[in-house]
């Protein structure tokens, strides 16, 4: 028999909610059959908004919860005290064991908040990183971490790498992902205190493939798959990759409207554009992951459509049919042992 | 009398010497009436490669120096032993007052090494920031810091703001810039601990116009004039544009190119195209200045050719005239008595 993935879908949270999330729902039960989806959040809006779709008979669930987590609101004091909130309820089902998986285009820190206080760590994660996929020139790589908690130390680091070297191999299907560390120099010798204390430690790592120091002008061209960095520069590279290829577009865009000539170039060019455009929308590959947890939870984008939503909960398929959290803990395992003399 | 600004150029660095560095100066001293250049580096080859020019009489000396730093020497060791190298012999120069400016296409390294160790920190300035300009959709912004020294403190990040303020306005011309933070969130009490001791410094500082924290996201978009940071994240910042920009281009390139319809579309928008990756190349708006120093120093790219090159001349010009480094210490002045009780 086939394993049915239990994925919980928040119906609450995004800019594009209740429809978005619901309409993912209603249209990923319809096109494979191994999925069973909780819609959690207020039921009498669920309910309401699900009507339109013709759902298979058991296959969405809806949970009720009464309260909704602004975009706003300071994190841990929301996710401590709306107990009721569709986040909570959602990810207190995947820390009881009652669904796989949590999915949330809702607010970023109280994601992360919850993901940490309600689902909780893998016994020996020091810190749940948070990687989300970044295009490249001929694919994606995992940017890992690009979370709340900065000032993380090397050993934090190092849990990344191999955290983010076996999401790429089983959920992407990349093999020997190269992982790489974020630097300002490709030597050994250069960098912070931390990259200096990290680079060592990642390099006596037998389990990855660690290719060394990466500067920031390659990740682009796909130098590596995975990125490790700690989550301030994580942060400042995934906002400034969004920033530059936008205003990029808009200078290239208002530069095509300048003469008829070009005008009618740009016609000719929209199509071809548009594909690139979509190659680098990093949207299409699903949300970002946060690892290390008794469970999985992944954070879409706040403006994420159905699509964005979809392809998450693929992933959520992948990550738990691979068994994404029993091989990090074996790897924490073969960690401890390589420690003990 | 007009005031004679004495330039001194590096004939040996970057990849294009000596030909570019020697192009620039002979066509800067034809443009310009108010420079002498100073080229410093291997007599017999920078003289041959003069005899192409038509030199007006007494507006290039030549500097023998005989040795040459090559990019990978490790920077400390490099200005210490070659005494007679083109760097440490021109950046002699400004030190001793017999020129104003040093400009370098060389090893950055070592120009920021030679920075500090030759030519030497104003009284009070804790570090020397190496400052970018940056494209943005508006024009530019000055990025700072992007040097080598990592690590930095929060009273080095105050410092940073206020002479990349004094900069941007005197040189670049942009009356009351405005000052931003990169951080990871909009919000006061977001960030590292870095960046949660400087915002309250920044703030309290009265003569620059501090606009709080900045995103990422918004640096391409114009958001500030100085953006503040420390060096790791601006060396992130500055290649990472890079790296987009390029892999954006190339996949726009191919994108055109696989069909008929858009290879004609992409004849017709080439032009304009071309326009928009000029205003977004940062290399038209002359080096990196390394502030805080008595004299100035300006790194160019190691790839620069003599339009590069031309405009950091021009960058020095101004720059002295402004009297950035009378400025500079006046503030000191000032920071000191607010100090005092």
């Amino acid at each position: 028999m086939k394993q049915i993935i239990r994925v919980v879908v928040d119906a609450m949270g995004g800019d594009n909610a209740p429809s978005q999330p619901i309409k993912a729902a209603a249209e990923a039960v319809k096109e494979r059959e191994d999925i069973e989806i909780l819609l959690v959040g207020q039921e009498e809006v669920i309910q309401r908004e699900l009507k339109q779709y013709q759902i298979p008979e058991g296959r969405i669930r809806v949970i009720p919860a009464s309260e909704v987590i602004e975009m706003g609101e300071p994190p841990v004091n929301a996710i401590r005290r709306k107990k009721d909130s569709s986040m909570v309820v959602g990810m207190k089902l995947v820390k009881q064991g009652e669904a796989d998986a949590f999915i949330s285009s809702g607010s970023t820190g109280a994601v992360l908040v919850g993901g940490q206080l309600v689902v909780g760590r893998i016994r020996g994660i020091e810190r749940p990183p948070l990687a989300p996929l970044i295009p490249t020139e001929h694919g994606v790589a995992l940017l890992i971490d690009c979370g709340a908690n900065v000032d993380a130390r090397a050993s934090h680091l190092v849990q990344f790498a191999k955290m983010g070297s076996i999401y790429m191999e089983n959920v992407m299907g990349v093999k020997n992902p190269r992982v790489g560390l974020v630097n300002i120099g490709a030597e050994e010798e250069k960098g912070n205190a931390l990259v200096k204390e990290t680079f060592p430690l990642l390099k006596k790592c037998e389990d990855i493939n660690f290719i060394g120091n990466v500067e920031a002008r390659d990740i682009p061209a796909g130098v590596c798959d995975v990125v490790v960095c700690e989550a301030f520069v994580g942060n400042v590279i995934l906002k400034l990759y969004e920033g530059v290829g936008k205003t990029m577009m808009t200078m290239i865009k208002n530069g095509m409207m300048t003469n008829t000539r070009s005008k009618v170039g740009a016609l000719l060019v929209k199509p071809a554009l548009k594909e690139t455009l979509k190659a680098f929308d990093a949207t299409q590959y699903g949300g970002a992951p946060l690892l290390g947890l008794n469970g999985l939870v992944v954070k879409t984008h706040g403006s994420a459509k159905s699509g964005e939503i979809k392809n998450a909960i693929a992933q959520c398929v992948q990550f738990t049919q691979q068994q994404i959290n029993a091989k990090i803990k074996e790897n924490l395992i073969i960690e401890k042992k390589q420690e003990e003399p």
